[in-house]
C-alpha cells in the first residue's frame, strides 16, 4: 500500500537493522485518517470473507481495529496482556513472548465475546516472528470461531512471523512488507 | 447522550453500588458504530474549540479517542502505562493512582507529539474520582499546550471527580452521567 509506504520512508526512524519506529504516526501518535485509509484496503481485501468480528491486541492494535471495525460495520475485541499465569475459566487464554522485550504475557479474551458463530480479522500494528498473530489464532481455535485472515500494518518480511503463517494457509495481508533496512541505506519494501 | 444511556442500561451490569461492567462494548469488546455517534456529539460540543490533538490513556481509551480523532481530523496521542518511576528524558510523566485495582502507574507521553502549539481534548472512558484525567491535565500542562476541555464516555457522577475538574474551570464533557447505582434499583441518569 502505497500510502503507508511512503509515510514509514518519510516518518519511520531505522534504529541498527531491525528495529523501526513508527510512533510518530501508528503506535504512540496515531493518525486516524491513515488508519482510515487502510482499512478501507483491507475492507477491500478480505471482499466477500463475512467478518463478522475483528481480534486485536492492547495496546497499539487498538486504535487500527476500531478504525477496521467502523469499515467492516463489526465489534472489536482486544486480548488483554497480563503476567500472570492464573486465568480465570471464563477466558480465553494463551502465552505470547516478546522477542524485544524479552517478556512472556498472557493475553486473555472473555469467552461472551468470541465463539463458533465469528468469522475473524486479526488485526496488529506489527509482524516479525508473529508470536502475537499465533497467540490470537490460538484463541481463535479455542473459541471454535473461524479464522478469515489476519490484516497487519508493517510486516518485517526479512523476519519469519509472515511466510510461516502463509505456509500453514493463513491469509495473511500486510499494508507493507520490509523486505530489508539499516540506518544508512534505510527501507527496502517488497 | 440517549443511544449511550440505552446501551448502558441495556448491557451494563451492575455489581454492587460502584461497578459498571461494559465490557460487551465499550472497554474489551467496542462497538466502533456506538464510537462514532459518540464521536459526532463530542464534535458537537466542542465546536469552535479549534481542537487539533487527542489525548487519551492506555489501553481501553484508545478506541474510542481513534474514532474521535477520526471525527476532529487530527493526530491521537496515548499516554503509556508503566510501574517504573525512572522515566526518560524525552518524555512528559505523570503518577497516577487506580483505586479499583490499588496500583500506582506513570504515565508517559513523548515530548516530541505534545507542545505549545497543540490545543488538546482528553478523552477516556470512564470517569470515577478524575485520577487518570488529572493525570493526563499535569502532562497537557507541562508541555504548555491549551486544555480545551475532557471528555469523558460514562462519569460516574455519584463520585467526584467530574465536579472537582468543574469546579476548576475546566469543560468536561460525560456523555453518560451516572446519578446513582445498585444491582436491585439498576441505574438512574443526572
Amino acid at each position: 500500500m502505497k500510502l503507508l509506504e511512503d509515510r514509514i520512508r518519510q516518518d519511520g526512524i531505522v534504529i541498527g537493522d531491525d528495529i523501526l519506529k513508527v510512533d510518530n504516526f501508528l503506535n504512540h501518535q496515531m493518525d486516524p485518517q491513515l488508519f482510515e485509509a487502510m482499512a478501507k484496503e483491507w475492507k477491500r481485501l478480505f471482499e466477500g470473507a463475512d467478518i463478522n468480528k475483528i481480534l486485536t491486541i492492547e495496546a497499539s492494535g487498538i486504535g487500527i481495529a476500531c478504525i477496521a471495525g467502523l469499515e467492516f460495520g463489526c465489534p472489536v475485541v482486544f486480548g488483554k496482556k497480563s503476567r500472570s499465569r492464573n486465568t480465570p475459566e471464563d477466558v480465553y487464554s494463551a502465552e505470547v513472548r516478546s522477542f524485544t522485550r524479552g517478556t512472556v504475557n498472557t493475553v486473555t479474551v472473555s469467552k461472551k465475546y468470541l465463539g463458533p458463530q465469528d468469522r475473524v480479522l486479526v488485526i496488529d500494528d506489527f509482524m516479525a516472528t508473529g508470536e502475537a498473530s499465533e497467540g490470537l489464532i490460538r484463541i481463535v481455535k479455542e473459541a471454535g470461531a473461524t479464522l478469515c485472515g489476519v490484516g497487519i500494518a508493517i510486516e518485517k518480511a526479512f523476519q519469519d512471523g509472515g511466510d510461516k503463517l502463509r505456509s500453514e494457509g493463513i491469509r495473511v495481508e500486510s499494508l507493507a512488507r520490509i523486505a530489508s533496512m539499516n540506518e544508512k541505506d534505510g527501507i527496502t519494501f517488497k
